[in-house]
């Protein structure tokens, strides 16, 4: 489990503050593709004003029809791995690269509860991925604890992270 | 101008439950097309435990390129009245309920400032649109006061009043 406690929202406000720096530096738009978070990281972004230089778009899937329709995930691979896979993650940012003409995507699907664990992927597991043009997706699976809004947030915080560490390299 | 306060977290999340209970019990789903709120209306929405069985997706256009292709608006459109307008509102709200198969739809397109306003388009002049399968696109002019924040707090929830009211019907 993750020992991080949940961030405030001035803490994600913080990391986002520094997830636009550097895409304007880098001269990049970012886009995400959302599930248990469920528009929490696109909202946390454009909270900031000027956004729009570096927010291209992003989109919430929550249901498979609309992970196929919007970022062309596999029918397959949902029906072989679940919603929340490595697989589906990867496919989900790969996705979002490919029909946006933005430099860097950002994917989540997790299991934000308190309904929808199992044994295998508990509440709390969330796979997050990440992709710039021109690079490879990887993507890195999460166990938080806590309840919905505290899942969502770490959700959000993680991915926020993950996203200055790809624009670093 | 709008006179209303700045609606709290608890106030928003009252109304998506609202709008939960309401969709629930016509059993339809509903889809969300978002600019100047960037997501925050999905994440509202989607804060609620087992939103899955209402919501089905979301996407965030901020730029022209990402409401034509996501949403269908016509480029046209865009530069004759530009990205807010009734036009380009009724054409967001018509274009995601006709690329998805939810229900009910509303979109919303706005200047949350502090920049982008203009003399004919001040900082809080947002347009949100409705519409449910098989109705009429209706859509708003709203005038609202404050920050970004504020304006965007506001306009999330006169967007799910609206929705209340749609369904209502």
């Amino acid at each position: 489990m993750e020992s991080a406690s949940v961030p405030t929202d001035e803490a994600l406000r913080q990391s986002a503050g520094e997830v636009a720096r550097l895409l304007l530096e880098r001269k990049l738009m970012l886009v995400t593709a959302e599930s248990c978070t469920g528009g929490f990281i696109a909202k946390v972004l454009t909270d900031l004003p000027g956004s729009s230089a570096w927010f291209d778009a992003g989109v919430v899937t929550y249901s498979y029809e609309a992970k196929e329709a919007l970022l062309g995930v596999n029918p397959r691979t949902l029906e072989r791995t679940g919603a929340v896979s490595e697989e589906t993650v990867l496919e989900m940012v790969s996705g979002a690269l490919a029909r946006f003409g933005a430099g860097a995507a950002v994917a989540v699907t997790g299991i934000a509860g308190p309904g929808g664990g199992t044994e295998g992927k508990p509440v709390g597991t969330v796979w997050i991925g990440w992709k710039r043009r021109g690079g490879y997706a990887h993507a890195r699976v999460f166990h938080f604890d806590g309840d919905r809004d505290a899942i969502r947030r770490q959700t959000v915080a993680a991915a926020l992270e993950g996203v200055q560490k790809a624009l670093a390299q």
